[in-house]
């Protein structure tokens, strides 16, 4: 391994042991549209099959059970877009764990049905770094612990797990192509490619109008980035600098690309069309990427995430429509 | 076991390990929303989420297994309206068997595009009932075996195998909700069901514009049936009275419901917005038949077949749009 990295191989193998009775290993679908279209051979890990309808529970599953006797007691506390809180709140169910999900109030409607299925305990505030401060400052007073979605070691050695099963399934896959929001997904899946084979090409996918990762890569190091709303709630928003993912992204992932709005809504297309598969926005966003780069891609033998699949009908038919 | 079938356990179970490593285990989702609208707990067996997006290919691999090798050489053929003939080219591909696929003009692009895509030898027709009769004849003047899409033990057998995995993720389920076009998995997933525990109830869920096996269950012998078409094109069209599905299916069936063309729709939208997957118009009728009757499951454990997903974007817009 010529990397150095706060999360080993060693890591992810025992998330993959804790966390293998919770979740699925999710199929690996070869897509013959993409193949054709990129002259590659292209596969999709289908996350949006994963329990709770995105990859989320992994991390959750792990971090859990890394707690105490008396933090699992007392509970953990979580903002989040959506995703983060149902994986988070569905693992705490399965383990007998209070979880306390704080969101901001234009959650996706099917998203909030989910939380309130688990039986989380939920409150909304306006913005979701309202709900960021609101967690953090409430985790502190009640003793909660607070579980970020990217920040946290157990989380990513968990979606690293993601990693091992393409590679159990494609071992000479030669390009991976993940979306990035806190770079959780992209440091553990790269570590895992990297450490087994530096020659595999890792790339990141990130919002245009969210490029915190895509300009931190750039200029080698963490800058002020300005950011715009994104339909891709998953893939957008502030992320502190300090975060423990950016030191083992800007090792491990070879190039970033940004998508645009409408490519993210032309991939959620395309993702029914040909796969006749629903997608959320974040969830599309490396296959936007495919898109947008098919002579990159040809000849090669490519791995990319499919996320998600949290949207409601109604925000499904006004994006598509 | 208190009923004659042509098709026993053992052969069932005989598909079973002849299929294993060539199609998928799928889940058996809870749903939490039709668990709440019936009071009861419903769970959606997703064969959509099965190889090639049905559970044809169950019964293609079964069948294709028992050819000889002559007939191995000479190849398959059927008629069909999607599914059956991109499950048996499908499975025809992966075991190096030329397949010939008649199929009416107007086929979904999706089911034609994924035909394509598995190298079948394809042939239009104006009708499947055209489709069906040239099938019959090529395959006498060329000697290809006609490979039917339920009037084969090997076929039937292999449908049972969901019924078998049904029980493997909830052995104390009450109630199995499954279509019927022709009878195959109904007959299939039945004999388990009332082999394992006479008590389990059956249900088979037609197409009010298609309602032979309704028809021919109400008068406990086959009768001349009025068709009309209907949207859901796996579930539609003549049946043979020599089916040698109905003598099963009349055993291991308690009762039929039939659901109308909008209730169809209905539950295509059900599922988008509360599962968040695509299903094709006859994938969605067991969950119509859920939705038309709540009150008669309150208090139940169900289980209800998923069948596929195959329905192209402008199809699905143009239904539920």
């Amino acid at each position: 391994m010529s990397f150095q990295s706060p999360v080993s191989m060693q890591d992810i193998l025992t998330a993959q042991a804790r966390i293998r009775d919770f979740v699925r290993h999710t199929p690996l679908e070869r897509s013959i549209e993409l193949s054709r279209q990129t002259s590659g051979e292209v596969y999709l890990k289908m996350e949006n099959l994963q329990l709770t309808g995105s990859f989320k529970p992994r991390g959750s599953f792990n971090r859990l059970q890394t707690l105490s006797e008396s933090e699992r007691l007392k509970g953990v506390i979580a903002p989040t877009a959506g995703n983060h809180g149902i994986g988070l709140s569905y693992a705490a169910a399965q383990l007998n764990i209070p979880s306390h999900i704080f969101l901001p109030e234009n959650t996706d409607p099917v998203k909030i049905a989910l939380l309130k299925a688990q039986g989380a305990n939920i409150q909304f505030f306006e913005t979701i770094e309202d709900a960021r401060q609101a967690a953090r400052r409430v985790a502190q007073e009640e003793n909660f612990t607070f579980v970020s979605a990217y920040n946290d070691k157990a989380v990513v050695a968990a979606d690293g797990t993601i990693g091992l099963e393409i590679l159990s399934d494609l071992p000479d896959v030669e390009v991976v192509v993940v979306c990035v929001g806190g770079g959780g997904l992209a440091s553990g899946i790269g570590t895992v490619m990297k450490t087994v084979n530096p020659k595999i090409e890792v790339w990141g996918v990130q919002a245009a109008n969210s490029p915190t990762f895509a300009r931190w890569h750039e200029a080698g190091q963490t800058v002020a980035v300005e950011l715009q709303p994104s339909i891709a709630e998953g893939l957008s928003g502030y992320i502190e600098p300090e975060t423990i993912t950016f030191p083992i992204f800007r090792q491990v992932v070879d190039r970033v690309v940004t998508v645009s709005e409408h490519e993210l809504v032309d991939a959620m297309k395309w993702m029914l069309d040909h796969h006749q598969h629903v997608v959320e926005p974040s969830g599309a966003a490396a296959v936007a990427a495919l898109l947008q780069n098919p002579e990159q891609l040809s000849g090669r033998k490519i791995a990319a995430t499919i996320t998600g699949r949290n949207i409601s009908l109604s925000r499904l038919m006004a994006l598509i429509g």
